[in-house]
């Protein structure tokens, strides 16, 4: 493990106002500049750093390889009272995104059950937070995306599918109830976010070209890029089938099947370098077509306090899928949010090219 | 590792008649009976021992304590043009399941979507089969279920969640894509199966109440056992964090969203000694919503062939979900199916005791 490097604390507000006065310099509306405000420094409040402000860069690079063309519009291709299929045209995935899962929310309002699908899009952010949009309107939310190519099939030593998110989100009493995880054993961020600390990957999440176990976040890097393109990251259950990483890979296999397939985009496998051709999926589903909400909302809540209070072993706590995330959201509310010192490099690097006044800066807290 | 014990084969068509015998036998309608069978032989035809005809001891079981009741008939609850729900009144699962995905198969392809839960139900065998049902009529099946609880969510020392498994069915130009498995590392069946054949547990599957490994079947059975329940079987993902077993707990807590929760029945950790009340999902999505069905059958089919066809090391070829139990389905059907000699000798004296002529008996393949 290497030693983290320098970081700092920005208010939640200034970063969010940053963000959406890069994109406003890129050309996007003041609507849609400040929805991708909204959705990036939402996840670095939520802690998950691999999706919030350190995906600035990637954006940046793909706008100006015209792969996220700021102008353009989606298209509704097809749609029933209970679907929608849309092109995204190339926009900010985040746009077209969030317009499809209102459209799925409104038509589940209505009928019950609803799901969209998106093809010719592009990076979306964390999928969580359109699950979560369906919640708060008193729905379950499932959402998935495919991704560029990073997942070795079991036995395999090249990479085919993506890190292929699926998030789930559930009305409960108090937050909903959201779960919001790559398909394989982490995404591309969690290693890139390694790199930035000087980290070594901590479990079994990556091998080469001939199946052995690879710690260096760079040379899993290195090997995942285009020209090279051996070996990846795993499926959830590692290494060995006795740990069932068919599992992992059959999870991921879901989710090229609800995007890619259905949508009739890309596979994983042929996206990255000239392709950007991303898929997603929604699906919204109201609780109330079986039974009272509010009571089914107290049942998941009784449900999940009693696995918070399962007997265990050691200090910490048992904590269900997302408590992490509603404990940093109090934390850095309050005391801003953590940004490592390349991301504010890059940023600022960006504010500066695009002409805008803005840098960001923030309290050094640790060396 | 134990050495294997005896087992023999018996035609398929042998077993679903004996099958379809006992169940007779406890007085359910042919038309019952023959479909209970057809379930079992399907499972033990794709090489599922675990939810072959093996589970007919447990079926036995519970048929004898009242909690599966053959007189008994499900009403439907409440319904919509793209939902049902259905209280199963303590039937056999097979036969309510069977039911409810039928009607949620004509449902979408009326309507596109459509999905049904059911309450106080069973055990309703390998959840694959519903999701193909599905699959045949050209949909997407999406099957899930509860179970007795036996998950340890991570850091926690007693089970919580069910192996709580979800089956996926994908229409393509041959047999449909399968995916179904328990959101487990394992279901109970298979470590039942390794103590029939006197196996110890081969990989991170479970732990006792300490969360040390446990790799002796029979003690992961014991202290699973209502009276005592410590330790038990671990997410996909196994004993670590690092290793993100979160994530196979978060897909064993989706599951239990949706039919417990969603059902309104019992939730896994209820589940068990005096409480049946098993909850199921059941979700069909045309594609015809987004694309021509055909084309997007032969984008499936090109991409499972493409895996199949990767880059990989060792002289085993790589398999995508559903190649084994097609491969299985061939080389059973040709020479019989296998049933080891416990199975054979529980499976005749439910026969025995049942009062019914039916004895089965195969060619002897292992000492």
């Amino acid at each position: 493990m290497g030693k983290e490097v320098a970081a700092v604390k920005i208010a939640a507000a200034t970063v969010k106002n940053f963000i959406a006065h890069v994109y406003l310099g890129y050309g996007f509306s003041e609507t849609d500049s400040a929805l991708i405000a909204e959705t990036l420094t939402d996840a670095d409040l939520r802690g998950i750093t691999s999706h919030g402000i350190q995906r600035l860069a990637m954006y940046d690079r793909k706008i100006r390889a015209k792969a996220i063309i700021p102008y353009n519009k989606w298209t509704v291709v097809r749609h029933t009272k209970s679907s929608l299929l849309v092109d995204a045209n190339h926009t900010m995935g985040q746009l077209v995104s969030a317009f499809t899962m209102d459209h799925v929310v409104s038509k589940a309002q209505r009928h019950g059950i609803s799901v969209g699908v998106v093809r010719h899009s592009n990076h979306f952010g964390a999928a969580g937070y359109y699950a979560r949009m369906a919640a708060k309107a008193g729905l379950i939310g499932i959402v998935a995306t495919n991704t560029n190519p990073l997942l070795v099939p079991p036995r395999a030593n090249q990479p085919f599918l993506g890190s292929n998110p699926l998030a789930f989100a559930f009305p409960t009493q108090n937050a909903p109830f959201v779960f919001d995880a790559a398909t394989s054993t982490v995404s591309l961020g969690k290693i890139e976010v390694l790199l930035k600390n000087n980290q070594s990957i901590p479990g079994e999440w990556a091998v080469n070209g001939d199946r052995q176990t690879q710690t260096d976040p760079q040379t899993v890097l290195d090997e995942l890029a285009r020209s090279r393109r051996i070996g990846g990251i795993l499926p959830l259950g590692g290494q060995r089938e006795a740990n069932a990483n068919y599992k992992g890979f059959g999870n991921s296999l879901i989710v090229e099947c609800l995007t890619g397939i259905l949508a009739q985009g890309s596979i994983s496998a042929d996206l990255g370098h000239k392709n950007h051709d991303i898929s997603h999926f929604f699906l919204a589903l109201d609780p109330e077509l079986f039974g009272d909400p509010q009571e089914i909302e107290a049942s998941l809540s009784d449900m999940l306090d009693r696995i918070r209070h399962l007997a265990h072993s050691g200090a910490n706590p048992i904590r269900v899928p997302g408590d992490r995330e509603i404990q940093n959201i109090d934390c850095n509310l309050k005391n801003g949010v953590v940004i490592d010192q390349t991301t504010i490099d890059q940023a600022n690097e960006i504010a500066n090219r695009l002409g805008i006044s803005d840098r960001l800066s923030g309290t050094p807290i640790k060396e």
